[in-house]
């Protein structure tokens, strides 16, 4: 069968993606090349733009086209206040809320031994090091509310006890405009224990 | 909040693909960020290849890196008879089979008034002007078997009858490996329709 080496090599790059299977890498090639040459060149330009442009920021490790961040350079954002996430994506959900003006720390994973992700992989050193220079007075673990990201936030809290700062966690709940009828039994149990006055 | 354009721009470029969302948009945008530099280059410089090097074979309209294609340029392939098929991916699908020997003609699409695709926007005078020159004895319709495939095999086959070949189309019946009892109505009809002596 002819094969045609640059479509063979696209299909092959796009397979790479995750959540993309060979019918879908396949798809996406031919699309492709049937699309306009300036839409092709356009996403070929995109991932070398934001590729060459973003790093992380030296500070918090999040993606940023400045170094600082826009964050951590903002100067209405409270210093004292220090929110760690798991991912990049995270700190934008956080600042969707609209609620938190602290500044965050990105630790770019969550412990996991079934993965092979130790205290090494994560920005957990560097964490430690912000917290030796700055002049926190709490930091917010806000990993996922997984196994890993438990463990993870317990691990830190631990660690952190060695600093004169309060460690908070986000609160386990139902989610807003949920069902009790439909929360898995953890959350309820979770929602029920953390009650508050009303 | 923060936007960075780079990020934004490269997730803008993956949601114009099919069958991708603004979820899988940023996912896979946060997955190039994330991933080694080189791996991300090699994607971009891959979708720069092909649309650099993939054109069209002005033969068969087939996607080539060489024109005439290398199916059009084989001097084993048999001249004198054409399988016409919608896209370039179905030239794929019947060379796997290992059964077919013919040169193709790629159609680009097929007829379809809803979604106001005629004639013209289809190579169809290109393979007019192919069977005129031509020293074609069949023309195989391997058009999907669909509403649009057929209606387009029909249209075809009629343009067709002012030439002096014979016009062919590929069979419907069950699948191979299929089983009667899950089929559907129309391609069980069209099985008992086509029987044959054994």
């Amino acid at each position: 069968m002819q094969t045609l080496v640059p479509l063979a090599k696209l299909i092959e790059q796009f397979r790479r993606l995750p959540g993309i299977g060979q019918k879908t890498a396949t798809r996406l090639a031919y699309y492709i090349l049937a699309s306009e040459k300036e839409q092709a060149i356009a996403l070929a330009q995109a991932i070398f733009d934001a590729k060459e442009n973003i790093k992380y920021c030296s500070e918090c490790y999040n993606l940023t086209d400045q170094n600082p961040c826009a964050i951590c350079c903002a100067t209405e954002r409270d210093r004292h206040l220090l929110c760690v996430v798991e991912e990049p994506q995270d700190v934008g959900a956080m600042e969707r809320t609209r609620q938190y003006r602290g500044v965050y720390h990105v630790l770019h994973g969550a412990l996991s031994p079934m993965e092979g992700i130790g205290p090494d992989d994560l920005k957990i050193k560097e964490l430690l090091h912000r917290l030796e220079g700055g002049s926190f007075e709490e930091v917010i673990m806000a990993t996922n509310p997984n196994v890993e990201g438990e463990a993870t936030a317990l691990y830190l809290s631990r660690l952190l006890k060695a600093f004169d700062v309060r460690v908070t966690r986000i609160a386990h709940g139902l989610p807003v405009g949920g069902d009790l009828n439909y929360a898995d039994e953890m959350t309820l149990s979770k929602a029920l224990e953390n009650r508050r006055e009303m």
